[in-house]
């Protein structure tokens, strides 16, 4: 494809520093002809499993070749390594700590970035100093063989997680969005039929099952086929996720009876 | 005009979720010759008077040709219609709700979009399955006859929201900015002379006429002709909406002597 | 350089209005050619001191042409004038407060921006009326000389702020990041060896020397080079501002033993 390469941005840098901005400038300078997208910066602080799932729920949408650049980081300036992975036609980049599973599968070829020909490589900001002119070559077109060495394993988190025991799904609350509604890691074909109630944390809800936010009262709470693909639980208008003090991370069970 | 065409993206979805990342990987997807701005996703969420405007104090600014995407929807999944509107060289999309009044007219050519033509549309996120494709679609040329059928009556919401009862005006708060700076619905050509107090919510708050922040001192609370072209309230250099808890939707009164 | 002209924006502007929005459909209206880059619209409000702290430790990350566009402007609408800078191959634009002194040296080429060929110049937005239509210019090639007048003398704040007194670093908190991060004011190059406390508002804190975070045992503060060239304060994976309640424009002492 001709038209410009694009680099998307998925961090939990957030976006009232310049870290962000200062990533940006670096792309640019090292190659001025790339479309940046931001996926967001709103990833919890240090939370790999946000991460992945902020991965897993984004990247099908863009074109094919999209160079995703992805740090949740807190190992940074440690030995950790810095990885390239090519997979479904696209590029993935982001620390070697589990974090691109929300995207790539097992066998997806997977390299270590040298870190030895970037100058000026800091401690504690390797987003700008590595990632950035990495994302900037590979949309140059070079391949990941000339500022990499292949590696056979990565650390490997599965996404989403949660196991099957008998009737019982165990999950976890992988985002909890702006509007309060709580995402699991469900996938929406395990969806039991005719559900009422849902365990999280030390909460067992009455939940209705539902369509879409309106077809629920104001005290309903709602369990639906997410738009990501994972079963959500929604209130309409108003915030779940505060009412019961839901997090990221919390456990949740589903019966199906 | 040959250059890119524009898609400006105006909504409540916050931008700590992916949600927005998702929406622009749509579009570019569909169409990569775009250039997407973001005008902004903090409309207070739900909020269709807010939205509004947003829509209203910030489209005229745009190129002419742009397409706004315009998504304030508590009735995502219902059966409200999914609008194109065509007016004053731009192209608006969102749901049926009014949020587009914040900038187009009575007159305005509207159009239903065919929702059967997308496949895959979830039930909670047509601003990435619905929305997102039509943007792209309309920025390569399509027109909106190929894609919607055109509507005579759309819900309407007209904005500025206001009405005058003898010499007394009764408004409403339109925003709340990051300064705390209150933006009321009376137009700046309604400023009394010689205003010197406002009701607002329970209180009655004397006020001072002023032409900016740093005419004011520190107690004084000002009354001015506001950017967006709707009279405001503010202090300087600290936050006159907390101080008196006033939100998007509280009620103003301004008496007109 | 042939490529797209950068405009790159900073402001305490935030980010959940839709000022920022205006100002990007203004650029694009005046110059549809450019490619708006945000550096960050998290300066804290009305803070020039953090202000010039995004500025210090973003702009040499841009490639060489960029037009820095620079709004944090306490005094708009007052007799303040704004500026177009031209130092170290860039442009910097915007109000005569030292903001910019986070950038440019004192024998920067500095130029007072005529205000009357605007027309509807507001009194309290001229990020967009002013400041948003010279971005354009510049970026089209206009040299300032046709739109401003040389300047001799700029309002300055040296940037970093610190001073030495005897074995005593004296200096300020610059920033606190989204993870809690503590930027003072104190170039790298002067860390003292074998440092093991820093005076900070009135807390004297036992810190521990370190490379990056990981290094930090949980209740250990770490202080170290930071990336953005200035001595940081930190924690590993929890935030150290709240702890102590650190604030930007905190005072910091280093004693050098």
């Amino acid at each position: 494809m001709s038209s410009t390469p694009i680099i998307a941005l998925l961090t939990d840098f957030g976006i009232d520093d310049a870290y962000i901005g200062v990533v940006k400038g670096m792309i640019l300078s090292h190659n001025p002809n790339v479309q940046i997208v931001d996926i967001s910066h709103g990833v919890k602080s240090y939370s790999i499993l946000n991460g992945q799932f902020f991965l897993y729920s984004s990247f099908k949408y863009f074109p094919s070749g999209t160079i995703f650049y992805v740090i949740v980081d807190p190992g940074v300036g440690t030995k950790r390594r810095a990885l390239i992975v090519r997979d479904k036609g696209f590029y993935f980049i982001g620390p070697d700590n589990g974090v691109l599973d929300g995207a790539v599968s097992d066998e997806a070829e997977s390299f270590a970035i040298h870190i030895d020909p970037f100058s000026n490589v800091s401690a504690t900001f390797h987003g700008r100093d590595i990632f950035a002119p990495v994302a900037a070559l590979l949309a140059s077109g070079t391949q990941p063989e000339k500022i990499a060495s292949p590696v056979k394993e990565r650390v490997r988190k599965p996404f989403p997680p949660y196991k099957v025991s008998g009737k019982t799904l165990e999950g976890v609350v992988v985002h909890v969005d702006k509007f309060g509604n709580v995402i699991t890691s469900f996938p929406n074909s395990l969806l039991p039929k005719n559900v009422n109630e849902i365990e999280i944390s030390n909460n067992i809800l009455s939940v209705k099952q539902c369509t879409t936010f309106a077809d629920l009262k104001e005290d309903e709470i709602g369990i639906l086929l997410g738009s990501a693909g994972l079963i959500e639980l929604a209130k309409n208008c108003s915030s779940l996720a505060s009412q019961y003090s839901i997090e990221i991370g919390t456990n949740v069970w589903l019966h199906n009876e």
